[in-house]
């Protein structure tokens, strides 16, 4: 039995046209800036992103820890929702490395309150720190996929304006947003001081993230990837297959979030089973009666499902539809799915 | 007209027994641990404490980071209550000196819950920072001088003993818990790895804190104090108001506790008052019909009563009894206050 | 024209048949572990280097901060030499990233004296940081590609070892050093902790190096990788390439030790020029008659000939043979060389 | 057998007339910088050093630590001698507190070669750090008490004002230089950026050092001292000792330093005996015949007379001549030095 595999969609194989892409991909030294596919790829992402400049790097936790590095400093405050990546899943970076202490807000799905940031947003004083920048996330991982809409990203990023902060947007499913709402990724991109877009999920390329924004930040993104060890040299290869899944994976998302909400809908009927959200894009969370999710993940990778728990809570699971999972596989999920829970 | 300083309870003077304690203090360079006044004063505590030793240090602020510098490292991550001093009013140092990553949970007026603290270490996976310890601080500020019971201590102390974390206590107004609650320092102390105590807070001494725990890890902090230039030369000057203030000084905070609620007594008789905590200690929140704070205390300063607005909401002000405040002075306040308001 | 490339290694292109290679790998997602072609480079490496793990990568400065962030932390010296790459080269990484404090010692061609670096070790005093680990180079770049001899890191690792210090060894170009002394990787890396192997310079990969060492401190380094952002999905793309590097690129070391040898011999026949060094690899440091190393590369790449300023000393140029550059590029070099400096 | 304390300048304790000043001294809460005393040293310091505003801070380190952390930030390089105190002997603070790396030259008793200043300061590309400060030590303590020319502060501070570097001068021992050397401490600190003072060395204050500079970065200062857990209370104690000091301890200095020249002459004659520098200001190597300084100082200990090795070399012991050390202790000192030797 295969197993269909719906960790997570980092987990995609490149396709044969992808890998015949990096096959014959033109390249030269990156470090020195010499590697033309990925000069295409950066003028690519800041043409579709309507920024000035971008910069390739290896992975959407560099990028958001490369764009906080610039956008703050040791004893600043970032401001972000307490499920965003950039805090939860990144080792601890964002204070490991920069210094940066990350003020934490709770979001209705990830989406922040204006209002909320603006509260918390430090006075001038030695005793605290310098909120700096806010830090978005679309769509939201931990708010189960959600798209912001456009509305919130301008209404935060309004305060953060007015208020002399930075705003960067993790886009490290950006797509997924722009495909769901059909709001341009320049439109969300407008209010964003930088602004990233992961090529490894469900755009389905191996390795790599863009980070775009204006020229001199985007030098100085440059600056912090050497640092973090981030510069690699004949990333030509890795950068092609990023092009290629630009020109060939976008609107397919669609698919997935289709996928994901046909797989909501048979999961929802099972008994026990809760959704913990309506499906916006290619994330589904369930929980199944409050058994723990620990226990309950194995049982279905021997049903031939995989799938993580999803930390926030201790009995839900996380489900990703993605490139490499098709309509089908969706149906069979959720037989198997339904036979391991006993349903 | 004299003011009524309620600000903090930072603001005492020296007394003139405090002073005349300093002025004949017997020194030697503590760097090289030859203070025999600091000396003294780092016994006393770690006895008081029931800990194996002590370490004086400049500040309160000190005491905190010096001790969860010693507990955890870059890319750790230390629990503590969203108001916790060592996050909130640190200036960002625990992620900017140390790299440590805060999680603050929201507590009831700053004691946490024991779930809530084991639900949120982290598994061991490289996504994820290392959950190293836990920082409580009795009594809480921002939860209004809240006494924690010794359950509480006790119950979250248990959490971290079971998951293998240091449990740190901020004791910057530990006393007053003493007094408040007759639980013995020792017994609060007592699940803490390291704790601390403040001696320039209620206690009314001009400068210091002392940190009590095991020896190596003292040993350990005075490694680190040198290093954040915390090393003073002939600090028995300022460990001399120390001891005098234990001497002196910890059976009075009781009179505080008394001003406090008498204040708070008064206070909430005025139309539109409302406190936000009952009193336990000697600090009171109080707003006054949702009239903003900033505009507030500069009015109050006119009339003869200096108080702080309290940052965690717009319309609260924050006022302290301490050493330098009478009985006969809340009076005054109160009047000053009811005045000013418009009551 | 085109241009003769001597500025570094790391400019060559894949072959053709490591293109192959790359576009046939076998890939999984390994963040979680599951890539085939990145466990199979891994336990290449390990067993090359004589060690029990390994990992994969996304450079040399990459594997220099993770190596040296698992082996100190803030507050903590690492000894080495005044022009090391993991001090000189990396953007001030060590002490950015980890709050590692370098100590640096002047080597004879980069190589250092055990007896130096034992009088550089802090003694135990909270006036100093603790020294916790050496890091050697080899061949050493800034020394223009000077071999260790076996027993001079030997003498260093002994040293370490009884001083209780760790030993690091950047092997961004340690096949050069094995092809050019005989002495196997596995000899060399004994003495050492943790050791690194870059992929991309004179193995001709396009990206990746691998760091090796104890199970223990491998799980760490994935850990810091994650941090930095160096974890990569689908990277087997790029472990295929340094399999085939490591089968194919090995050997012909010896022939960019020859060109480079061969380019100094003519080179030094010019008037006014001089050698730094003997040559020992693939590195060649050149002054000519004292002109500015900032005015003659420029001039030179007119002549069709690229080659870097070695930012030592203001006269020199550094120049690289690698598996790009054949030997009538070496003559061809030297004659658009000759011409170029008017001899 | 009373023992003479050479150990460190540091050990002195204030004389009657400081301790009275200290215990009369008028105090406030200097967190929110109402103490007259504080804010009278200050003006004193800042108007010596001919600066427009000056901060108190705890220690020496803490005035280094917070003065480079302003100029500073993370990933930037500080250029300093390699035997300075804020890199020697401050526990890795530079890289621990700020990620600063140190560029270490070797200076002429700690004065630097202003070429080699300039050739020390990295290009602008994303390998290097950036410069950002030179860090100059006068006199400089590991040169043996050395002066700084006036000349030698100018020609440093030129190259870091043309080539955009801030100037920090650590002035631990600053009235040293003044006095030996005629020239005003103005003079002095006109090239730096910020410069400091510490009042517990040679000035015989229990506590402290002062930071002065233009008024934004003093005020960038205040915030740092917050951060490290500086900001103390009634430091007005304190700050009547360094007033106090500077009143009444500056012009004897001129006393240490005969002492110090004297007890060199006496030592000079001892067989064996070797003056490492010429004595210029309180302080004084010596070799004994290449005894090592580990086995000397502790039978001096035994002969009375305490003073420390000098880490710099084996052989070296370090002597220094303070407020608490008169003429007829010098002569005594050096019979029993000479007993202790046995010469």
């Amino acid at each position: 039995m295969r197993p269909i595999d719906l960790r997570s969609d980092t987990v995609t194989r490149p396709t044969p046209g992808m890998r015949e892409a990096m096959a014959r991909a033109e390249v030269g030294d990156d470090v020195y800036g010499e590697d033309p596919t990925v000069r295409r790829l950066e003028e690519r992402v800041a043409e579709l992103f309507g920024k000035e400049a971008a910069l390739l790097v290896a992975s959407g936790t560099m990028a958001n820890q490369v764009a906080l590095g610039v956008l703050a400093r040791g004893g600043d405050e970032v401001i972000c929702e307490a499920g965003a990546h950039c805090f939860a899943f990144e080792g601890g970076a964002l204070s490991a490395l920069w210094g940066i202490q990350a003020r934490t807000l709770a979001g209705e799905r990830g989406v922040l309150d204006p209002a909320a940031v603006e509260a918390a947003i430090r006075p001038d004083d030695p005793h605290y720190p310098r909120t700096r920048a806010v830090a978005i996330e679309n769509t939201h991982n931990r708010g189960g996929g959600k798209v912001w809409p456009l509305q919130a990203v301008r209404a935060v990023g309004e305060v953060a304006a007015r208020r002399g902060l930075a705003l960067y947007m993790d886009g490290a499913r950006l797509m997924n947003a722009v495909v769901a709402s059909g709001t341009p990724a320049r439109d969300y991109a407008a209010p964003a001081t930088l602004a990233s877009l992961c090529l490894s999920k469900g755009l389905g390329a191996p390795v790599g993230s863009v980070l775009a924004g204006p020229r001199d930040l985007v030098q100085e993104a440059r600056r912090l990837r050497k640092r973090l060890g981030g510069g690699m040299r004949q990333a030509g290869i890795l950068a092609a297959a990023g092009l290629y899944a630009l020109d060939h994976h976008v609107a397919r998302l669609a698919e997935d979030h289709a996928n994901a909400a046909r797989l909501g809908a048979l999961l929802s009927q099972l008994p026990g089973a809760r959704l913990q959200f309506p499906v916006e894009t290619n994330l589904l969370f369930v929980a199944f009666d409050g058994r723990r999710a620990a226990e309950l993940a194995p049982r279905l990778r021997e049903a031939g499902v995989l799938c993580n728990p999803e930390g926030s809570r201790p009995d839900l699971l996380r489900f990703v539809t993605h490139l490499d999972v098709g309509a089908s596989d969706i149906e069979e999920a959720a037989r198997r799915i339904a036979a391991a829970v006993g349903a």
